[in-house]
């Protein structure tokens, strides 16, 4: 396996802050054959998760709601920003029951991915939460209306695998839940 | 089902232009209760695409590569983003070509799917190519040092259900590739 040396940053400029939400960044890199480049675009976007929660009977509880960088009614799990301060696990918790009104036993983390490998962009913490079940009515505080749906596990795998979902971390989310749900089975 | 509204958007001003790669967008939107607000990013990123190659014999031909987005030396398969006017079959065998130096026979489109919800960013184009294989060396192009590596599905399907490779589009690929794949074995 060859050791690929990592790009040095030789200058990185703030040009754009909409902090929390945004700050992007034009760094001067310096290659590792010694070539320079200059304007290689880095954003800095918040941290979010994504839970794909299971109750005990098989159903997943997902989110219908109006997502503006889709620009269309998306059907997704609930998702949102880490808090100031926040550790992912903690928001996991607090979005699944704000916005599905639902609390849950098992929590296991997927793992954490940069959504740009090119230009950082924060990163997408998937959990898959078992034994869910509803403790109070959903209250999201988000801009979005919102529609709570439980689905049987078999609906949420077609529509993964002809690809109906909107969202790139839809996809990522549900491909591994469904993965370790099945390695869970007898 | 409920019928929800689409944002209505009532202004989008331009406040950061670096085309091709970057523009960002602030929207004045109104909400379906009447609601305005202000300020909400919109991203323009270009479209990509992702190409999960596997050859008859059951390897899946990967890329290794410091990815600046990652900050670290990052496994994924072949992907690029569309040039001008080009649609994203061609550039998925563009890239296949000049990432691996390999060819395709079967070319099948998984989905394309939105980067993020809330912002847009442009999409991500996913496909499976079977009876990949080498017709010349590899010649990227790229920035990256690459190196082009052949993995057995099985292993491939490890790496991604141990949550270990570190790009949010890279989880969705080989998550729907794999589950391709095996609809596809007799």
């Amino acid at each position: 396996m060859s050791d690929f040396k990592p790009w040095k940053i030789i200058q990185r400029k703030l040009i754009l802050d909409r902090s929390p939400w945004l700050q992007v960044h034009e760094d001067q890199v310096e290659l590792p054959d010694g070539q320079v480049v200059d304007g290689y675009l880095h954003l800095e976007q918040p941290d979010f998760v994504i839970v794909v929660p299971v109750q005990s009977g098989g159903l997943i509880v997902m989110i219908r709601s109006y997502k503006h960088g889709v620009g269309a009614l998306d059907l997704h799990p609930p998702a949102g920003y880490l808090e100031n301060g926040e550790d992912a696990l903690s928001t996991a918790k607090r979005e699944l029951l704000e916005e599905t009104g639902c609390e849950a036993e098992g929590w296991d983390e997927l793992g954490a991915f940069i959504v740009s490998g090119n230009r950082g962009s924060g990163s997408a913490h998937i959990f898959l939460a078992t034994d869910c079940h509803q403790v109070t009515t959903p209250d999201s505080g988000d801009l979005e209306e919102q529609e709570v749906i439980w689905l049987p596990v078999d609906d949420v795998n077609q529509l993964w695998v002809e690809g109906s979902f909107r969202q790139i971390a839809t996809v990522a989310a549900i491909g591994l839940s469904l993965a370790r749900l099945k390695m869970e089975l007898p």
